[in-house]
């Protein structure tokens, strides 16, 4: 896998004709240089020694410094693009006679040269992780750097076709996965931290818990999406409980509920690349099969932009969700512990169902869509937004986040593409009858606080 | 995986206002119609329920008649490329502003809708091998209709992306292989055929033989180019000596030259995509750990284009590679069972040599490139012409399309680069001193008569 | 996994010792002697070079001629047995202080040091399969050597210990398993050949047909024992019927019939070994899993004994079985061909049925059990004797062994133990009440000859 | 897999007339109880539904309470011995008749039922598993009854047979192995503690570490024996400096050394069965191959019994290996924290050594063997004591069980049958000259306290 540097001298006297220089201001070093390997790469040397010049790139990407690694996405931005007198060209020809041929063509001179380079940097083998690894880094200069969208958007478009869902592979993963794999998800949870692995045992090895992976056959230890599943004989409302240590499996066979508590990505790399959808859908299929008992799939959710949102609302002078004498109430929010405090949570618990109900179905965005991601997420699946929970996820995180809400998302097979094309077509918010209907409708009952 | 007729109906009742159209006219037969299901496919419905539409097309399409593919094929060449209004916008904003994001646009502008249906239609479980093989029939009709190409173009851009070398994985097949792998050997092997399972068995479970295939994930059961090969102790030229069944295998470690005498792509959908050179560069490298006793890498190798071309010239008024004293002595060619006669073989062998080192080192086509089909694929992939061999394939096919004449290429893994680049960029034809120099220093010696 | 002879030469100088002979009469050919290696293995020095000493003695043994192989064994029954003077001194200690102390002792003293040996020379690798052929070629020898039957039930009763039910698994093996280990198959199949790989084929890759064996860890590549299946709607008579390749295949889920048509050991090493029984309960298991509208577990056998018996009834001055007006009848089956004569066939029908009748429900061996070893082996598993069909085996073989007749034996998972201790302990034949009654309640319908 | 309470009535009401009790006496309880249950499985019933008895008595068996399942014992030592009847006549027919024949009857008399019992049992699945631990159970009872040790013993007797080293499997254990596997390093780990998945990863993920285990086909899960390996550059004296974790690995193409320092069992109902000899020869071969620049198989070991034995010597009122003067310079031990005053400990050290060069060589127990049992393990399987390190395990653990000593074990693979001899044989204890010499040839350095 190595290359000596006589062999590689050898290379760049070959092709140093192509750049029209003089063979004596040749040296090793410009080996290290990015750029000039990637103009190496993409010439037609590239195609004999493309491997061994792919390596190379990504090994001194790799050891370079993060300014020598960001002139090289500068470069990129800046060098690698399509070329403009090729595209004039291609434009007027197209002009001149407008057939598939000139379309043709028109569509490869608009081509950046960069993801001709992103294709042949994934011939050297482990090539597509690194590269995942290197749209990350680039996703930390891209604020300091406008420019370097367009470098981005490339990454984006050849993911989109190498990560297609006709290419992942569902897996089922459990305490019988090997212990490089598991590692990840200890590392990778984003939504309520594994804390070890006696932890991580806990929700991998009951007969009624579950977890799923989308697995890419060129990154066999990295799942890139997945999703713990807990199983139970109705609908829940606190993680906390579900997560407990200490409760009695629920047998498979008397389960009716899946229940998706958990969804995490694991590469920033691969951000914008649409699964999540295509993950949620095999897993029902898979659970559908083994368990025939389940007759429901929903998932347990955060709602992770609440608290902001509800905070804004209250300092704003006036607001179209909230009435006044909610905001009173709500000053209980203030005070530390109140959590803790039966009496206070009894007096808040209505207003705050509230004001959750105008955030998950009236509050929009600048761009007119729900202001939560999750539930974005869930709508945009085709789920329905099927209740919320008071005092769901009790961790100083939940609270945080969301004042203790989560939120239950319900997904009905035959309802999927009906509700999503309610959703993105119409910008519908799905919802039960119950969360529509609001409070009044679901009375709190004594003792069974996070189970309504 | 299957879809009730119910919710398809509603399916279309849901999107057919895209269309507008009234409802009444809906019709279940409208989703046999593979145009009407593409732009299903392409909506955002299509998002949703990408995988059942999905596989519906290809089931219809697969059960299609010959006539309603084509009238398929056709459509997709007319109506699913570029949006012509679109990239005349495209254009003129970049024209208006010539930027990355203009770029980007008339970039997207200009690609196909083909393009986007054919990534689709992959979501499906099993997509891919179904989409090569929709390629396959695809190209049965191209030479009638030739506006065709535009769609062959999008799938073959697709499948560049996809059978990137990198997403590919070479495995050693062998006689532990799975037989329904094995029978694509057979089924496939396109230069010297495999009579059966016993013929199989001989190219695969001796110690001196091996067998490799670049597979992809999705197509577990199916290699898509195959390369057998032989261990010896020198570079041999004649095919049935190295596949005489009788023969005493070579001990590995006593071996120091790998044949590689046969290589056969399998997916006549995939013709244009290059993996056949990664493929040869890969077992190389195997080889080379796993047998470090071998020294040379060497092809045994048909000429499958000289006795056409050979006949072209004798039959040509005039020809610039063949003497008039050699146009005689071919003429023992035209009598039947000559092979048989050593006597005529005799006369026949230096002249029939001089053409062969015409054909491969003088004759071009029209496009300036050698003749010989085999002879340009190894020479751009890097290799030296090492030898011609007379009588090298006395089977009625080696008799047939080149008078038994079978040709060494050598791969010498410190050259190859270095012969790529002459050959692609110079059109030189690499060849040994001994083929350079011609018949009078290679003198045939009695009795090895194949094995020069 | 070689030994020097130096290594050796040192070994046998330690260990000479040992056998009290002076160091001058050391020869390395010493340890070409079989008997010479087999002492030292069961000697201390054996304890820490077992592997190599294991893998010498079966080396030698391998490549000995048939004599020396012949003497090895004889020296094993002469000289491996128990020690006599040890075996007297237990017994004594017995009688003098019979506790459980004395009888393991005793126990210990009648075993015979082949035990032991064979214990050994199980620790090199690959020595399982090695000793199975050892085995194999000590059949051979024992009908002229009878004392050879003690080294055999040594073998026996340690490989029934090996070969316990508990280590072996059943695995399906189909159109996907490894090539090596189809050929077996075609190899070992002993009831109806398979001819060539196209009727493998045939046999395995259908969606209505299985194939299930039997494996050790250790042989990997070797099924001890398979059974092939076949599924459908009812209980077949023929076998010409089952294996024909232009039948339509039955989906699965409309199959009703599991019928067992073919068991083949592949083993002669293993003779004596119990798993067949055990395989048949797996395979009914797995298949009420996979497939739940099955309801009927049955085989489609041969009937191996038939023809020698009635032609000896036929010979014999007097039988209790035939009356002489079946005699008569039964002379059609001298004239050649008459099964291809309709007329002939009917009239021998019924004659030959009732014949049938006596063969398998009344006629016994000396030892008391039914003629007819497949029938001992169902009815011992605990199936009920089924059905008896007429040119249900028109082959050549199916009419030379049983003047084709074929037998379903039934196996009801319910009536298993019950059948089977009918069987073992009161020697009784559960059979039908179509078989009881005899050819009177099933008369032949036109045209489904091979049905009934 | 279970069986219905009725079909296990009609199986005892079948079987009842063997035992020759009137069927009203029946109940479905006596199925519970675990002697008769044992009686069926033994019988001919026994034979075509042993796997369901065998799971029904490992079911009771595991559920029933500790006085039950002794009582089973106690049974299985008293009723299921060799049938005295029968073992008096096969010695009296041995006696009238000594031949092979004989000879096998009176062995299998001589062998008590429990051994069939036990086979028998295994046919369940799961069943060698749940063997072993009824044989961990039964050491449980087996000082206050000594007359479990002949049930015991037959347990012994068929495990080594079933563990054959021919049968288990050497497997690499790695950070991918399955989490479920690699717990049980964690668990069963006797030497060195590992502390958690951290402390696990640290000794299997560096480049220069390995583990390898014993594997039986039946126990998936389950590594039977395993062995840590550190790979170094000189020969290691210090635990703590091998498993420091801030260490720099030592890249595999450099090490010269391979040192097993933690071997441990993982199954006490294994007890007694050989294999860790092999385990550690099929170790060396495998990193013979694996890594060709290695030349030295060491060990890293405890002495687990010095402690105790130095404070027997020092508390006895005269001793034959501790001088006057050495016992008062030993009184040092006795104060708390000397190992972390420099000065007493250089006072201590060679004292100490040549105590433990005592202990090694000289000192045996009753039996005549070497005091240390980990010296009795190595010095049997043929290695060579090679060097005694002062403070080599400076941990609670080896301070308090061998005031810190460690010691190597040289593995030289052409004298392990020659050391395995002197030992075995003439009870000679083979050590390096270094160690033979004592204290006076290994001067202490300064500064490289641990590593001499």
């Amino acid at each position: 896998m190595s290359i000596t540097s006589d062999r590689l001298m050898r290379l760049i006297l070959g092709d140093w004709r192509i750049f029209r220089k003089s063979h004596d201001e040749l040296k090793e070093k410009q080996l290290d240089d990015l750029e000039t390997v990637g103009n190496f790469l993409l010439s037609r040397r590239g195609e004999a020694s493309g491997t061994v010049l792919a390596q190379r790139l990504l090994d001194n990407f790799e050891s370079a410094t993060a300014q020598s690694q960001l002139d090289f996405f500068l470069k990129l931005a800046e060098r690698f693009g399509a070329d403009q007198e090729r595209l004039q060209q291609a434009i007027k020809a197209y002009q001149d006679h407008p057939c598939d041929e000139t379309v043709h063509k028109l569509h490869l001179a608009a081509e950046p040269r960069r993801q001709e380079l992103i294709r042949r940097l994934n011939y050297s083998s482990g090539g597509t992780y690194r590269l995942i690894k290197m749209r990350e880094r680039l996703h930390a200069s891209m604020a300091e750097h406008p420019q370097l969208t367009a470098v981005d958007t490339d990454f984006a478009h050849l993911f989109t076709s190498w990560f297609n869902p006709g290419f992942l592979e569902m897996k089922p993963m459990n305490w019988h996965t090997p212990a490089s794999i598991l590692e990840k998800l200890i590392k990778y949870e984003a939504v309520h931290t594994i804390h070890d692995w006696a932890d991580l045992r806990n929700r991998l090895d009951p007969v009624d818990r579950y977890c799923f992976g989308f697995f890419h056959p060129q990154l066999v230890d990295e799942p890139l999406i997945f999703v713990e599943v807990a199983l139970s004989k109705d609908i829940p409302g606190s993680i906390q409980q579900l997560l407990d240590g200490e409760r009695t499996p629920t047998p498979p066979d008397e389960a009716t509920t899946a229940v998706f508590y958990s969804i995490s990505n694991t590469q920033k790399g691969l951000s914008g690349v649409p699964f999540g959808s295509f993950l949620l859908k095999h897993v029902i299929d898979y659970l559908k099969k083994e368990i025939p008992s389940l007759t429901t799939y929903v998932t347990l959710s955060p709602a992770p932009g609440f608290a902001k949102w509800l905070t804004r609302e209250r300092a704003a002078e006036k607001s179209a969700f909230i009435a006044p004498d909610q905001r009173e109430a709500l000053r209980i929010l203030d005070l530390a512990g109140w959590q803790h405090d039966e009496q206070k949570v009894e007096v808040v618990r209505d207003v705050l169902l509230e004001c959750a109900r105008a955030y998950f179905l009236l509050a929009k965005t600048s761009r007119g869509t729900p202001q939560d991601p999750v539930s974005r997420f869930h709508l945009r699946n085709g789920a329905e937004l099927h209740r919320i929970h008071f005092m769901g996820d009790t961790s100083a995180n939940g609270m945080r986040q969301a004042f203790g809400l989560m939120v239950n998302y319900l997904y009905v097979p035959d309802d999927i593409e009906k509700n999503h094309e309610a959703f993105v077509e119409r910008g519908e918010i799905v919802a039960s009858d119950v969360v529509k209907a609001g409070v009044s409708k679901t009375p709190a009952k004594k003792g069974k606080r996070g189970r309504r």
